[in-house]
């Protein structure tokens, strides 16, 4: 049984209460909740627990990590953004980064780019379209989906090209989005998804939760292999005239 | 339980006393045995076969088909070539190129390219390196491993950038080759494997078969969502003032 | 200096008056002339010439192609069209391939997949995306630029990933459609640009037609160095024991 | 005219007589040499002067840069990387990484991963092959050239997939890597090349200051039209009922 932690920043739903009447159970609770629909084991963790709620511990029971978050990205203390990082690009802990997550210090990290955006937030329409129909991630969602009411993110998005691209959004104020993007970095497997405000219940849209489900198991680590990613002074394999270890 | 077709032009263990002594079971016979072990409900299919064996039926019961072929690649008639064609791109079955597969019809088609590369058969020694250390058709297997007697197939390889690269074998006699390739094309998944020569028993070594026994997994479809890869005439989903059915 | 042949099937000119009013000179008079304006040497070739004004010599004095077809891709004949593929792939000629070239025989041989899109006429506003903004296909193009009136093209587009993507287009009816690709193909570079129509004087607008020069400028092919892609049998480059020419 | 700026840690050579004896005006220095003959207006820098000679007013005159760096990577100071980074990513400058900089903060904070490779000092033979026959960056070079006595630097190398690869080397060792890799962040191109120890002559072979020729050429900035990668809260550019800016 795959293991997911859902990570969320939850500030908004404490401070705002339209945010509250929203996600009373908090965004991590209404993804938690998706998840666990689809056969996970599936714990939370919240920015204001000891370290971030992602202990050493807690992270190497983590299969993939889901991450949520938008105004305090810069509480995120740097030496847990490092932990993320090394069980994500090391040990191959799989990474799903959420909507406003674009800006997280984990997210700018693996990407080694802007990671910026246009943006708006008219509750307008938004359509995902899926490019990539056979992609695992694709799985069971249909040719386009509709978001009633969403805040608009806009390209240029400041990425590296994706290793592969499964959906675009569709804006009604008249924007495009690359909304689904494939990363692959050092043994893991990273899933940037935009869709979901805090302001709007998008976490509890079927096709959302699928596609976060599916990105879950796309994102499941291959086991380790030891040896693989050192960094070592190695002896020939070969035959080497005159060669001996200096 | 992944249902594969193993096939196999069938001719050199036919003619020729070397190959058949190394393969008495044939090519196809060697890797179906390695593909059970692993689990899957193997069959097998060979050029002379009526339509070579792969029928609507029997493409229509495989998930993943495995390629081998050599000295007849123009024998194969060009509308099962089409099927299997179809097959993958709009079905998305998976497809395992294996070593001389690289000049077959339907690999070619895939490609687009001359997927032209040097070639010797001096049976040197080839160590297949794992470039993409957490990729799932790398599970299980080593930093490296050495085939003892292989033919050299070297680059440049006249390929699309694969999507993925996983293998990059080096040669005793000094090339190097991009030995491990994954393509996405429409919803099907493909992965070209350079190992295995009819002159040597490298259908029986074990990490080999462990990696085409991985791509079969990695290449089993996922499932098909209606009204994905269609070429259709459609009415706007958003209102355009004055349109209407032409 | 840069010598371009813009190829039109030139076909919906001559048959219908409601496009020889929109492109009195033909699309390949529009694209040409505005391409003389960015400096390159431009000839044209069309359809019912002799060998679709597509010789060997010709193409041997082409360093970039450009491509329009719609209505007749069935009557473009086989041999020409492998001219063309062998141009590109192993003499590094550019080809830029517009519009309803997506379903012409040049551009499917290349790719490999369906090429299929859905599609309408509806004379809709469609707004072309940058999301590659250093580009250098993007030298010059705004954020987004607006077409009044175009035909929609929507994805799922059925090609490979691209190689580079470059643009996105947002349309008034509510698809998007990847509509700036880059692949490289053997020695050659290809550009799909999916913006021009037969019935919209799209081919006059400046951006449209600096988007093509700058394709121009990047397919312009790197000079052949000999040796590079060869089917061929070699000698080993390391002494092998026991090696010898057999 | 392109403005290279050559960046050299300058310590080496400082320190060690063998390396002196190799490189007496510098590895910078054999770098420039090279480079000016290709018909770039080069300048250098080097870490211990002041902002190690990269202050704004350099780096704003400054087209590309390219970087060699080994044994005092943390000396340099975080600003200066930030102000590097800035300037690829928002501004478009070239960046090429030589050998050892492949552990710089710069490469490393650039790629987001570990960029560990394993290595051995053995003054081995190493091969270069063109794997990527057409591109820009291998003009002129043949399909492989051969560097007499080199460092080893071997898979798995721990970078992303390279948006484009067009080197792999071979070592007589025994093992092969990606030795030059394209990658593309914000609106700067980036060039990766493995070639070129302190110990051996490796900047003096016409060969490697081609490809570095050739990279800078590639690297080359588009000139950036404004608006293109801002993070920016924008109007929509449809009507949208009710829209009013908050």
């Amino acid at each position: 049984m795959i293991r997911v932690t859902v990570w969320n920043e939850f500030r908004h739903e404490k401070m705002e209460p339209r945010v509250a009447a929203v996600y009373p159970e908090g965004i991590h609770g209404a993804i938690a909740a998706g998840l666990k629909e689809h056969g996970f084991a599936v714990r939370t963790a919240t920015l204001d627990e000891p370290e971030h709620g992602l202990s050493e511990e807690v992270l190497g029971e983590t299969d993939v990590l889901t991450w949520w978050g938008h105004i305090a990205h810069h509480e995120v203390r740097d030496e847990v953004v490092e932990r993320v990082w090394r069980r994500v690009v090391r040990d191959g802990m799989g990474l799903i980064v959420l909507h406003s997550g674009h800006f997280s210090k984990i997210f700018t990290r693996l990407m080694g780019t802007t990671c910026t955006l246009r943006w708006r937030e008219a509750a307008e329409r938004e359509r995902v379209w899926t490019v990539a129909p056979g992609h695992p991630i694709a799985e069971g969602v249909p040719a386009y989906f509709e978001i009633p009411h969403t805040e608009m993110y806009g390209e240029p998005f400041g990425i590296p090209q994706p290793d592969e691209l499964v959906f675009i959004s569709w804006y009604q104020g008249g924007e495009v989005f690359r909304s689904g993007c494939c990363f692959r970095r050092g043994r893991g497997r990273i899933f940037y998804f935009s869709p979901g405000h805090e302001s709007f219940p998008i976490y509890r849209q079927p096709e959302v939760i699928r596609i976060i489900a599916n990105a879950v198991r796309w994102a499941n680590p291959t086991p380790v292999t030891p040896g693989k990613l050192d960094w070592d002074n190695v002896p020939p394999l070969e035959p080497l005239p005159g060669w001996h270890h200096s």
